[in-house]
């Protein structure tokens, strides 16, 4: 099956050019980026001059959390957790994460959301949701039931070359897990070569608890038991020490920032200018919808340049396409994306068309820019993943009936609360 | 004409409660609100359970500003103002702003709002465009080249009962403002009753102007000279003194506060919390798309609670619901439009719907507050003013060709850069 993309304007991200020209995807894979293809293709679809561009990569989610969308506003933070999402969280049964996943994945295809990097309960629900609606995921585990012996056949199994569906190591958080689990895990990365990732600096309090139970801040603690041999990652990372960021540059230890999540719940801003002038890896993440409340790329990267510009008080950095960068290049470098990564011949055809003939993207100015300050999720015309089409013209194109999906979403929803 | 929606849920923000019934429009009033209406209208809209709201109002705008959208971002405010926007606007000719004007109201529309609060040049070319495309305006004429009897002229002719324009006096600011005009602006202010707007405590910089000026903070200069006896309103307010706060309580003075547009240069973050302890009427604007760079109510109305969350370092203040009655009741307020600030009978049908089964907002938890936290302008299904249905399932119902109105905002684009 060939789809030929034609009257296209492209932004590959393998330059920092946009190109008119023709992207043909042949099964899976992208198979010309150019002026003109020659190759006759099954299906051709005239873009109207509209962009295209890869996938955004959510760095940070935990999907099936839409039950607890809006179920839990305007809480600080520690009833918010204990007294709402814990014990909603109990009393999930067999099938849940499954059903509720699927709501998620709805909300990133209209998005422009490719893939995420997905840490909850149940790996293998997940997998199911995401295969069957054909979605790329990066799977974290990170439950204390799961054996770390377990863990270690998944990674090895659930990393095979073609699936959409890689897996990672990580932990909850320092805060979360017992020190004997850290040691084990640290020695499975070593053993596997694998980068670590985890919960790290979201709070104040979350640093002052490791420093006050190991007396070190937890990067630190972690990188001493050699976690981050093999590389990984933070999410939110809204309180690392210079020792801390600079054990981060010598680890290739990737930023995960979440600043909706972190605005709602109070938590912080991260510093990601001084982690972009650290020369760190920036990847952005949703977080999941108990705390942001929405799966919305635009809202995070809108939040990453205009936190900076004013908690530095100054408007000129973070540079909106710099911003753009990290939503795409930056989060699949943390996510171990780079088979799509960038719109290149032989790359995974994950890819989205931006309408330049909505509103908020007219006049044409600076387009890279102009879609992190004035786009929304309404100026997603395609969401394509792996050469299928699953969203187009703000329909979804996949073979179950949305209706069903969120009905059963809602009545999980109404058991979890009640 | 009458339009019956059907099967709807019902916001009508005269309560808190949400409704499930039907609302008949017959022309431009709303006709009847209720669970069952027995009128036979000319026309049915299923709404599939989908929620009715009055519009939002855009509580400060500078519309015809798209034309500098991403034309200078990342720049400091001092050369984003005097190196890039004013030399823009100094190459306007006849007819630039009534066509710029209708590519912002194409955002409004697309973004569920059915007014805005319009400050700009040439205020007929507004007019115009918003008359032609049927869409609710009030006007700010604060351009020194007007002469105050034009302006008294204007207020007396433009506020005619059932029109879709109205007028306001006001200020550009103190700081662009000659002390004589700001005393002949309090001076037809106190002969027409009629409240001030301006543009107060953006920056730091520009209330110590005033101070080093005229010894005193803008909003207590400005009240010495009589001109908010009738009430007003401030755009942005980031830094108004506690002395200000007890005038503005005093003077029925409304706060109009444009998060996203503060941001983005770097002015800071207005104390919204604090001034609504104080008992202030808080309304919400965008600001102009040459700062913003969108005319997006979600982005705004997400900031204002969540920016407070951060800076007061509690997550369970500026609750979502607050948020959203700022968005539509405390913007109507300061506006002047109690004719359209809820859904009642015999008030104007500027109604729009939003989407509950877009993914962002399921499961159906919280509606009211989840809109705020969640909401995009993806979740707009139609908007109506004044009984008109000019934007529904992403498309707009308008006489013109959209991208005759974009090809001209191009062209006028490219000669003012040029």
């Amino acid at each position: 099956m060939t789809i030929l993309f034609k009257n296209a304007k492209i932004l590959t991200f393998s330059d920092d050019k946009i190109i008119n020209g023709e992207l043909l995807v042949k099964d899976n894979l992208i198979a010309y980026i150019g002026p003109k293809c020659t190759i006759k293709a099954d299906k051709i679809i005239d873009c109207e001059g509209n962009l295209l561009m890869p996938g955004f990569k959510n760095a940070h989610a935990h999907t099936a959390m839409i039950f607890a969308r809006s179920a839990s506003d305007d809480l600080p933070l520690h009833d918010w957790l204990y007294d709402c999402i814990f014990p909603m969280e109990e009393k999930f049964i067999e099938g849940d994460i499954y059903h509720l996943t699927k709501v998620g994945i709805l909300e990133y295809l209209s998005g422009g959301i490719t893939s995420a990097f997905d840490m909850y309960f149940n790996p293998p629900e997940i997998v199911k949701a995401c295969e069957e609606m054909g979605f790329r995921e990066v799977i974290l585990a990170t439950s204390l039931k799961e054996p770390v012996s377990l863990v270690k056949e998944r990674y090895i199994n659930w990393n095979k070359k073609g699936s959409l569906i890689s897996y990672n190591l990580g932990i909850h958080a320092e805060y979360t897990t017992p020190l004997e689990r850290m040691k084990d895990i640290s020695k499975l990365a070593n053993e596997l070569h694998a980068p670590v990732f985890l919960h790290i600096g979201e709070t104040k309090d979350e640093v002052q608890g490791c420093v006050d139970r190991y007396g070190v801040t937890p990067l630190k603690l972690l990188d001493s038991l050699g976690m981050f041999n093999y590389g990984g990652g933070g999410f939110h990372c809204n309180y690392l020490s210079d020792e801390e960021i600079t054990i981060a540059k010598k680890r290739n230890f990737n930023i995960v920032t979440c600043p909706a999540s972190n605005l709602k719940l109070a938590s912080g801003i991260a510093p990601i200018y001084k982690y972009q002038k650290a020369g760190l890896n920036i990847a952005i993440g949703t977080d999941g919808a108990a705390s942001n409340n929405s799966l919305d790329m635009f809202k995070e990267m809108y939040l990453v340049s205009t936190l900076q510009k004013l908690t530095n008080n100054d408007a000129s950095i973070m540079d909106g396409y710099d911003v753009l960068k990290m939503a795409v290049v930056g989060s699949a470098k943390a996510m171990g994306l780079d088979n799509c990564d960038t719109l290149s011949e032989g790359k995974y055809a994950d890819i989205i068309m931006i309408d330049l003939s909505n509103p908020a993207m007219q006049p044409l100015n600076n387009i890279k820019k102009n879609i992190v300050y004035a786009g929304s999720k309404d100026i997603v015309k395609m969401t394509m993943i792996n050469g299928k089409i699953l969203y187009f013209d703000h329909k979804f194109l996949i073979d179950e009936d949305i209706n069903q999906i969120y009905k059963k979403a809602q009545e999980i929803t109404d058991r979890l609360k009640g």
